[in-house]
């Protein structure tokens, strides 16, 4: 039978991270490539309790159909944690994972030949959602303090059919930047000049070591401009695949429509568990042991890179987040280095797959600090350091 | 804001039976308006023991992300109850829900303004799937033994852009009715004439008490022509969203990046949980107890339906599944009947919710029998027989 893909879908590529992920799940390798949180930081024992006491118990809650918007014990959670950033005008439901909530709202929102703006870099599960309903990117150049704020109000001006403006303002993937507070109100005040609505995506932000927590986009738009997505998989469990949007009622509404006919509703056991836990452990204290963990992950990977790295490799220095952004700073292709640094059983991300064309060269590359050991954070730096000289 | 919604998404109703799902979940009502299975053949025991054992000695597996294909263990126990219909040029992915497998070949396979050839009365949830990539729906009618065929063929003939043809061939949803052999070769051979792919939709085909099981189209198409969904949400639990897609590895290669950027992968506890219940219990021995308990709720509901309905109202006579399909034959809404019967504390589906056109009005409307007690059974269909008096 002909193969007559659809025309948003038949260009689209699938995630290298992950095509990575399978080839190095079995193997000896290791690998600053993924995006885990670190398994240590399970609490299996816990849910273990609670898993066995819902489904003994009370297992028509678990096991029967929920509702679309989410179970009611799990809003109230995110609707808590999340208290300062939802308004009157605001709803709030589960989706699958922060990315399902990116998904919604482009399926509410995009129609083909749109144009998001986005970082370059940034995440590319994010990038390929927009190009899976055939949406153009539009990538702006991030600085040290997060997005190039004029080159953003520039492509406002120039570009067409402009729908979007996606970010992930804290402990951003994959560079670890944290856009400044000006930025964030510029980023503001631009998107509702031009009525352009802004996706805040914020996995991170409880993960991170900065002394001040600056404020989400959200909280600083006291109008609809910002539609945020939020998820627990770097802050309890990336396999429960429990995550939330938050975002003015009209568009919420149209996202549960959309949602229902994707999944029907989120798996039930995860909200329960998610919501469960966290009525019984305290959300801030649990965060803060795991950003105890990573800063000193960080900070390790960042020593040895200082004592190891070649001096013309320039690295962001993260306050959060998994990341760490790297350049070498010359005319290379990391997707060659990483071929040499495979070999001697080392992976990282080669920086064209976080750019709007993946195509292209690029001498940059991601690390990810949270799911090596010490040892390996140490052996891995230093390999990877040779390989690179 | 301005709120302007993509051109697929802006005309997009909600199901409205997950509305009234909503509006009953708290209220005394009889309600054979719903789809879900009996919360008394959810093995919430066996679930918790595994449930138990699997977080706390393997809490990586299932807390950890996954890949998007699916959790091993998982897709073993899928090829095995599905070794008759799975060819080496196909494969198998985990999906979130059976409906998360139709929304994936609709996403895969349709541009805007593409026909979809469906069943009227059909599963809402399938139409507005179509419905949300903005294709238009081109509806044929069910006779006893299935799709009407010569219908099909005109269809064939005469519409524009024909993408899929859309079916649930055994015990339908709404209707209950099975396709026969015959009809399900014909359909076969048509769709391969005009090179046009179906999806089988198949979530009720173990739920049944028909004397004969009727080969699935998938195992009747010898070449790519049938894609097929498949769920435990009926034979399991449906509040932990887990089904399969089986199909051409070319659509299915497309359909692995699409879910993706939909929610990366299925939560793996709900995936982990299916695969060890079943290697502990026989499937089928498990799906034969409840095909007799849902025989025995069918059939305790014909009984009172024939003793008490009026004579012009007719119904299917299903052997499987969860729905009976009724129609009073005349001239009324029964949105109107269903208006005057929630008064009695009694809830059905009007017909018009499974039809192309939702707007217009039917005459018939549909009953599920699984999810109510004997007694509630008994006294519901004495109720409804009245007001429909």
């Amino acid at each position: 039978m002909d193969c007559i893909f659809s025309d948003k879908v038949s260009g689209l590529k699938g995630s290298a991270i992950r095509e990575m992920f399978k080839m190095m799940a079995s193997a000896d390798i290791i690998s600053f490539a993924g995006g885990s949180p670190s398994p240590d930081t399970f609490p299996g024992d816990a849910l273990a309790r609670i898993a066995g006491d819902v489904l003994t118990n009370n297992s028509s809650l678990a096991l029967q159909y929920g509702t679309t918007e989410g179970y009611p014990a799990y809003l109230e959670l995110v609707r808590g944690l999340c208290a300062d950033i939802i308004k009157d005008s605001d709803d709030v439901i589960t989706v699958s994972g922060a990315q399902q909530g990116i998904d919604l709202i482009a399926k509410v929102l995009l129609n083909e030949g749109d144009t998001v703006i986005c970082e370059t870099p940034s995440f590319i599960g994010g990038l390929n959602t927009f190009r899976s309903y055939g949406a153009r990117l539009c990538g702006i150049s991030l600085e040290d303090d997060g997005l190039n704020i004029d080159e953003l109000e520039n492509a406002l001006k120039t570009e067409r059919n402009v729908k979007l403006i996606y970010t992930i303002p804290t402990y951003q993937n994959p560079s670890g930047i944290t856009m400044s507070l000006e930025k964030r109100k510029r980023l503001i005040t631009l998107a509702r000049q031009y009525n352009i609505r802004v996706i805040e995506d914020n996995p991170y932000s409880d993960i991170g070591w900065r002394g001040d927590k600056l404020p989400t986009l959200k909280s600083l738009d006291d109008g609809d401009t910002v539609l945020y997505v939020g998820s627990f998989s770097k802050t309890l469990s990336p396999g429960l695949r429990v995550g939330y949007l938050i975002g003015d009622k009209s568009v919420v509404e149209r996202a549960v429509v959309c949602k229902q006919v994707s999944d029907v509703h989120t798996s039930m056991l995860p909200q329960i568990l998610t919501a469960r836990y966290f009525s019984e452990t305290c959300f801030y204290e649990h965060t803060k042991k795991l950003s105890e963990l990573y800063k000193h992950k960080c900070n390790l990977m960042l020593g040895l890179m200082d004592e190891y790295s070649p001096k013309k490799v320039s690295y962001t220095r993260p306050e959060g987040g998994l990341f760490i952004w790297c350049d070498l700073n010359e005319d290379v292709d990391t997707r060659e280095v990483l071929k040499k640094s495979i070999e001697r059983k080392v992976a990282f991300v080669p920086g064209s797959n976080f750019m709007c064309d993946m195509d292209k060269a690029y001498s940059s590359f991601r690390l990810n600090f949270s799911m090596m050991s010490d040892e390996n954070i140490e052996k891995g730096i230093k390999i990877l350091a040779e390989v690179i000289k």
